[in-house]
C-alpha cells in the first residue's frame, strides 16, 4: 500500500435534495416530512409509531408531547452545509447518496421519472465542487426489471455518479430475488457499486411492549437497521447472487450489520444443515460467507468502536474497509451543530487505535481505499 | 492469572432427560417432538414451517419429503452419552443445561411442579458424576413471581445447580419486564448465574418468501437466535435492569448474540437520541453498555470463528469468556457422531488462535474462568 491516497473520503454521507423533501411533504403514510407550528425545521418521520402517536394528537386536539421523528435541518438539504461539514472535519472527498427509503415508495409510473430527476440533481450538485463530491445514485424499485435497466443506462451516463444505494427490499421480495439478478449483473458489468443500506429494520413487536417514551428510538436503529442488512446479504448469500454474479461489488452499511461477528456462525449452521448437506449443497467447492466477504464485498467503517472496526477488518481485510459518518444523521444534541460530530470523531478514533495514527491501514480505511475501489477522480 | 486452571470446561451443553422428552411428545403444537414410522430417533420440531409442512403432509395422505425438525438421539437423552462425548473432547467438566424451550409452554398448574422434578432429575445426575457435573436448573415461567422465588429457593438447594438458563421471554412481557425484578435480586442474592439462551428467534416474515427447501433452518439458526439474544439484553439495559440489580451475574449465549459488534452503535443511537437526551436520561453517571459488557456480563465462546471470539474479547476482557459446545445440538453429518465434532474443534481452535495454544488466555477461556466464576467444585 505504498502508493496509499492520504485524502479523506466519506463515503456514507447523505442528502434530501429539495425535489426530493417536497414529495416526502406531500405523503400521509410513512415515510414522510411535516412541518409543525413554531418549529424551525420540519420532521421527518420514519417510525410507525411515531405517525400514530401524531395522529393520536391530530384526533384529542392535544399537543403532541414532543415532536415526532427527527428534524429536517439544512443540513440534509443545504450543499453548502454539506461542504462546512466537510471542511470542519477535514473531509476531502465525499460519496453522497439519497439518504432513506430512497424511492422505494414512489408510485410506478412516477418512479422513473423521478428517479432521472433526484439523479440528475445529485450530478448537478456533484458538478458544483469538482473532484470534490461523488454520488450514489438511486434507482426506481417500483417499476419492471426493463426500466430498471434503462435507469442504470442513465445512470452510467452521469461523469460523477459511482455506484447506486439500495435498500434491501429490491422489487418487494428482497434482494435474493432471482428478478434482480439482470440489474445486478447490469451493475457490476458497469463497475457501478451497489451500496446497500438498510431503512425498514425488524417487525415491531420484537422491541416490546415498552415504548419509545423510555427506550427512545435505540432499539430500531441500533439494533434493526444492522440486522436488517445482515439478513439481506445473508439471504442473497444463500441464494448464490455472490457466485452468480462474481464481479458484483457491493458496500455494506454499519461495517455489514452484524455478518463479520456471525460468519463463523452461519458457516456452522450451513454444514451441520440436515437439508442442505442432504441436497448436495454443501460442497468442498461451495464458497464461504467468509470468501465473499474478503473478496466480493466492501464494509465501511461506521461501527463507532474499535471492537467492531476491528472484526471488520479480520472479516474482510483492511483494503475492504472505507471511512464513512452516515452525516446528517445523528447530529450532535448538546453542541454546536457547526462544529464537531461524534459521528466522525468515534468512528476516526476507531481507525486510529485499530490501525495506528498515521499508518498505511488507517489512511488506506481513512480515504485511500475508496479513491481506488470507487475511482474517485476525473475519469 | 498464575493459578488459572487447566481443566476444560463445557458450560454450554444441553440435555433433555427423558421425562422431558415425555413432556414434548406429548404436545400438539410447537414445540414438540415426534416418532415416525422407519425412523431411528423422534423428531424434534421447533419451527412453525416444519410443523405446517408436517400438517399438510398427513393432509394429503403423501410422505413428507424429508422428516421435519431434527432427531432427538441418545446424545440428548443419555448420560452417559454425555460421558461419552465429553471424554472423546476431553472436557473434564460440564455444566449442563435443559434445551430450548424449557418450561415456556408448561400450564400453570403444572409449572412449579415440573421444574421441581427436572431440576431434581439435572442434580441427580450430576451427583452420578461428582466433580465431573455440575449444572442450570430451570425456572417455571408460567407462574407468578412468588411460585418462582420458591422455585429458586428449591434451586439454591441443590448441591451442583451453579444458575438456571433463562430464554428471552421471562413472564410474557420479556427480561425488561419489571416484575421480574425480584427474581433477578434473588438469583444474584444466592450468586446463582443466569445462562440467557435464545429460542424464539425472530418473526418468519424478516426471512422472506424463500423457503427452508431452499436455504434449510440457516436464517433463524445462525441469525435468529444470536439476533433474540442482542434485543433481550439491550432491552434489559435500557430498562436499567444491571443498574437495579449490580450483582446480577449473566452468562451470554453465543458470545452474546452480536452485542461486542453493536455495542458501539447502541452507545452512538444513545447519546444522539433526542428524547433520551430531554429527559435527562443521558448523564455522565450512565453506566454504558461497554462497562456492562466488562463488568456484569459473562460470554460463551460458542462463536465458530476467530474473528468472533477476538471481538467478544475485546468487549468484555479474556476474563469473562467461557467454552461451551451447545452439544448435542449441531452433530456432524458426515462423519461419526461418537467420533470429533466440529462445534468442539471449531470453537476450540478459535480460542487457540486468537490467545494463542497453551497460553494463560486459552487455559482461562478452556475452563480456568468457569472453574472460578461458577465455582466448579465441591462447597
Amino acid at each position: 500500500m505504498a502508493s496509499t491516497s492520504t485524502k479523506v473520503v466519506d463515503i456514507h454521507t447523505h442528502m434530501y435534495p429539495p425535489a426530493y423533501v417536497d414529495i416526502l411533504t406531500s405523503r400521509d403514510t410513512i415515510p414522510l416530512i411535516r412541518k409543525f407550528e413554531g418549529a424551525k425545521d420540519p420532521r421527518y418521520i420514519i417510525l410507525k409509531d411515531e405517525l400514530e402517536a401524531l395522529h393520536k394528537a391530530a384526533a384529542d386536539g392535544s399537543a403532541p408531547s414532543h415532536l415526532p421523528g427527527r428534524p429536517v435541518t439544512s443540513h440534509y438539504s443545504s450543499l453548502d452545509q454539506k461542504i462546512h461539514f466537510m471542511d470542519t472535519h477535514k473531509i476531502d472527498i465525499s460519496v453522497i447518496s439519497l439518504a432513506n427509503p430512497w424511492l422505494d415508495f414512489v408510485a410506478t409510473e412516477a418512479a422513473s421519472e423521478t428517479a432521472k430527476s433526484v439523479n440528475q440533481e445529485f450530478s448537478d450538485m456533484c458538478a458544483k465542487h469538482p473532484g470534490r463530491l461523488f454520488f450514489f445514485g438511486t434507482l426506481p424499485l417500483t417499476v419492471t426489471p426493463e426500466d430498471l435497466l434503462a435507469s442504470i443506462s442513465h445512470i452510467r451516463s452521469l461523469k460523477y455518479c459511482r455506484g447506486v444505494i439500495l435498500g434491501t427490499t429490491g422489487l418487494g421480495k428482497g434482494l435474493d430475488d432471482p428478478a434482480l439478478l439482470p440489474v445486478f449483473k447490469e451493475l457490476a458489468e458497469n463497475k457501478l457499486t451497489i451500496f446497500l443500506h438498510p431503512h425498514y429494520g425488524l417487525p415491531s413487536e420484537v422491541w416490546g411492549p415498552r415504548s419509545s417514551d423510555e427506550y427512545g428510538h435505540v432499539l430500531p436503529l441500533a439494533l434493526g437497521f444492522p440486522m436488517e442488512t445482515t439478513i439481506a446479504v445473508a439471504r442473497m448469500y444463500l441464494a448464490g447472487v455472490f457466485d452468480k454474479v462474481p464481479e458484483l461489488r457491493m458496500l455494506l452499511a454499519h461495517s455489514g450489520g452484524t455478518l463479520p461477528f456471525l460468519a463463523g456462525r452461519i458457516e456452522s449452521c450451513i454444514v451441520h444443515d440436515g437439508h442442505l448437506v442432504r441436497e448436495g449443497k454443501v460442497t468442498p467447492a461451495r464458497r464461504t460467507i467468509w470468501q465473499v466477504l474478503k473478496e466480493q464485498v466492501y464494509l465501511d467503517a461506521v461501527i463507532y468502536s474499535e471492537v467492531g472496526l476491528k472484526a471488520a477488518i479480520d472479516a474482510s481485510g483492511v483494503d475492504r474497509l472505507m471511512f464513512g459518518t452516515d452525516h446528517p444523521f445523528f447530529p450532535p444534541l448538546t453542541s454546536d451543530e457547526q462544529g464537531e460530530w461524534e459521528s466522525m470523531t468515534w468512528n476516526m478514533e476507531a481507525v486510529k487505535k485499530a490501525l495506528g495514527d498515521g499508518s498505511e491501514g488507517t489512511k488506506a480505511v481513512m480515504g485511500g481505499n475508496a479513491v481506488q475501489v470507487l475511482r474517485l477522480y476525473e475519469e
